[in-house]
């Protein structure tokens, strides 16, 4: 039995879709960021850098939701969550979510998280009124560049749809319109009529609410 | 034959340092970025993204770090450079390679490269001024807690060893001092005595040179 712990409407999401799609057993356990629950000694043991999502295992706790996306999918191949007897399409499946991580997220982390990098509310302004353009332009890379289409290694779903839907999901709230970018839009409405995003989704709605 | 798409001191390092242990066929190939290399029609055709690395391999080109170091353990198993046959050992090193990419480098990024996610100078120094503290803490949650030594993982040598390396490489240069981490000071000097580290830093001081 694994255990996610995430926030509601968190990078974690994607390991939480991921989860669901994969039919593993799990449990949630909500980390609540309101109560700076990320920072408790508790959760530190977790997760040393304070952050979603973390996944307990029986063998030990993952960080990073790269590493965790790929490691749900190997624990549960008949899923076909990844391709895992292709070392090449599973280093572009990894490119992929490595290029979410450190480009895409950190982009968006400007805008409520500048002061992870800067002290003076002018900085951390300067950031935020800079993020749309930098989201913009991450997105038009994966439109233009890296999404294959219909999914986004081609034809097969992966745990890297589980990602991009996450972050297309962030879009809205960024004032960035989702229909600037054609193939994710449809690849972003397409996705949220799947079983499995939809239980998530429902899920963490009702966690937020709780 | 593998290409990599390198600048001299850049974290493409890393993967130049793992080709070289790999005992692969590879070439390098200098993204110059005092000419701006990295954001010619040329370069962007490997990597959209306009960073370095990217490796160009007979069936396609790969980008992100993570990505690049896991497949080329994954392309030289008899080099040992992963725990391949263990999925969650394999997640534990793409957490801790996961970790370098989105949050010591992209810490490390805001002294020089600040204008990704600013635009005012004093936002641009503000930044700066902070990212040796960023740095440090970063390297604390390494020391303290995800490097298990002797090397990343524990008793085996991975790429993760390579890339850890290349971040330490940098310490210096973001007025940081290694030997307030004394296992990852050790781990550095220990690492500057393998041969594979000793070429790929003689390479890449030629080509910065020429």
């Amino acid at each position: 039995m694994f255990t996610l712990f995430f926030s509601p409407n968190a990078c974690s999401l994607a390991s939480h879709i991921a989860l669901a799609e994969s039919g593993l057993p799990y449990q949630l356990r909500r980390v609540n960021f309101a109560k700076d629950e990320q920072r408790s000694p508790d959760y530190l043991k977790h997760n040393p850098n304070g952050r979603v999502p973390a996944l307990v295992t029986d063998k030990g706790t993952l960080i990073e939701s790269p590493a965790i996306l790929a490691f749900i999918a190997q624990a549960a191949p008949e899923a076909k969550l990844a391709p895992l007897d292709d070392a090449f399409e599973f280093a572009r499946m990894q490119g992929f979510n490595s290029y979410i991580a450190s480009t895409v997220h950190v982009a968006y982390a400007h805008k409520r998280r500048g002061y992870r990098w800067a002290e003076k509310p002018e900085s951390l302004e300067d950031m935020a009124a800079k993020m749309p353009r930098n989201m913009g332009d991450s997105f038009a890379v994966i439109e233009n560049d890296l999404f294959e289409g219909p999914y986004v290694l081609g034809e097969n779903y992966s745990v890297a749809d589980c990602y991009l839907f996450t972050m297309a999901d962030w879009l809205g709230g960024a004032g960035v319109d989702i229909n600037a970018f054609p193939k994710v839009a449809e690849h972003y409405r397409r996705l949220r009529q799947r079983p499995a995003v939809q239980r998530a989704l429902e899920t963490e709605k009702e966690a937020a609410a709780a």
